[in-house]
């Protein structure tokens, strides 16, 4: 089966990862998008893998790794610990994909309540480190038979979040390594608006990058925390219809996951919220991307 | 001269058009670039033109024609009526350069208090519609002498100001008219981020498009009302170094302008803002560009 709904936990954050997986078990789904903290909560990768194996579920990706930009030796050696944390509980969690966003300015690590150093506002060399700590992370990664994989994030989020902007920028950086080993994620939210997409979208396919579909829409005004501006697809601005039909077009057949950051969203029932996915899924995205299958 | 600081009157929204030309010719700037409400409150073009000029400035530009994408042809109409007011102000203004915000997403019209239709999501249609207008545009500006000024804005306002999201994208729009009468304005709040922003800066000078280079901070966290996020130079996260060194050595030496639309700094005593201004500019930005020109 190609294109299989599946739920980031992200959507749903007040849930357990056992009660995530029951949610996503009963609304029919058969695949599961994680986040770390669920998978420590529940006692560790062997742990949650139990969990969600139990539930005849599989995991999509575990979100996420990342956060490269620090400039300083303690710093830099500290986030290549956590991410070969990160790729061994992939491994062990059955995933081969992990989510990676690379992070932001050092100098905006004080808006994440972090330490960050005022004055750090260089974004090439920022954007070098990060380079520089992927080269570092995938002979790890491909022992463990672990993609990293590459997110922009939208660039609203390139001071503080990731310094990785655009598909294309991110098929660059993953270009000097195996794409079984470095890969890409196209979130609608992130990307939508790029003018180079579809073909960033076709060049993903076609150097066997393309990892992962995330769904979600883009959400007006811009929330008041501005991660939370993403929407259930149909509440935005987001036209689903040809970037999912660029997606299939490029090859993808993989599960697609909805990862919803949206105060309404995180705080209603969460049966609803699958409801409500799958019913807009099946609406707006799914067509456009059986269409673009070949028969 | 190069490089002359010059104010742009939305940085001090509650002066008329008679105080911002007292306060920027008190602080010694010669340049001011104008709001078109500005123009309209002051008695119209002539008008305006002769209260600036009595002060000894010049216009550096007028802000702003645009908002080009309706899908209805009532609306694109009027679009087109409004910019050739706004072409016929610049030339009476004495500036060529006249800045164009293309406009969002027609479902996005609500956003901004309009009456858009919320289905309107295509963005590859509006951006089609935007060439359209442009196209039809260009022969009004180039008899009166005026440039259109392509804007790129931040892709934050993708949906509801400016579908017109990259230095790159804007120089393919233009590609088709001559430089004189479509170029383009790097304004670094909505740049920065790019990855592509050094290539496309010079292909922008090698094109002799490069128009107007507007300077003002990236501030996190973003503003509620998100425009209000742009920040005096130094407050925020963008190095101004490396940007002002590529935009010299792309040739431009005109004028440029601060434009700051935040809370506090619109709110605060207009001769603590210039003032600010000038001390941050000389700091920030003046000594790149200086070093960037060939002596």
């Amino acid at each position: 089966m190609s294109f299989e709904l599946s739920l980031n936990t992200g959507t749903t954050p007040n849930l357990t990862l056992a009660e995530a997986v029951r949610h996503t078990a009963e609304a029919g789904l058969g695949h599961i998008g994680v986040w770390r903290h669920l998978v420590a909560d529940a006692g560790g990768a062997e742990a949650a893998a139990r969990i969600v194996s139990a539930a005849g579920l599989t995991v999509s990706t575990l979100c996420r790794g990342g956060f490269l930009t620090a400039s300083d030796p303690a710093g830099q050696a500290a986030a290549l610990e956590s991410n070969r944390a990160a790729i061994r509980e992939a491994a062990a969690l059955g995933t081969s994909e992990l989510i990676m966003v690379v992070g932001g300015l050092p100098a905006a690590a004080h808006v994440l309540g972090g330490a960050g150093d005022r004055e750090d506002r260089g974004l090439d060399a920022a954007r070098e480190r990060v380079a520089d700590r992927i080269a570092e992370l995938v002979p790890y990664a491909a022992e463990h038979g672990v993609r990293l994989v590459l997110e922009p994030l939208h660039p609203m989020y390139a001071a503080d979040r990731a310094v990785l902007s655009t598909l294309g920028q991110a098929l660059d950086l993953a270009a000097p390594h195996p794409a079984e080993t470095v890969g890409v994620v196209v979130d609608t939210f992130h990307v939508w608006w790029d003018p180079q997409l579809r073909g960033q979208i076709a060049r993903a396919g076609a150097e066997g990058r393309l990892a992962s579909y995330q769904v979600c829409d883009f959400n007006l005004p811009i929330a008041a925390d501005a991660l939370k501006s993403r929407g259930m697809m149909g509440d935005g601005y987001i036209d689903f219809g040809p970037v999912s039909a660029w997606v299939a077009e490029a090859g993808y057949r993989g599960p697609v996951e909805v990862e919803i950051f949206n105060e309404e969203v995180n705080t209603q029932d969460a049966a609803l919220t699958l409801a409500t996915m799958r019913e807009r899924y099946a609406e707006l995205v799914l067509p456009a991307l059986h269409a673009a299958v070949p028969v």
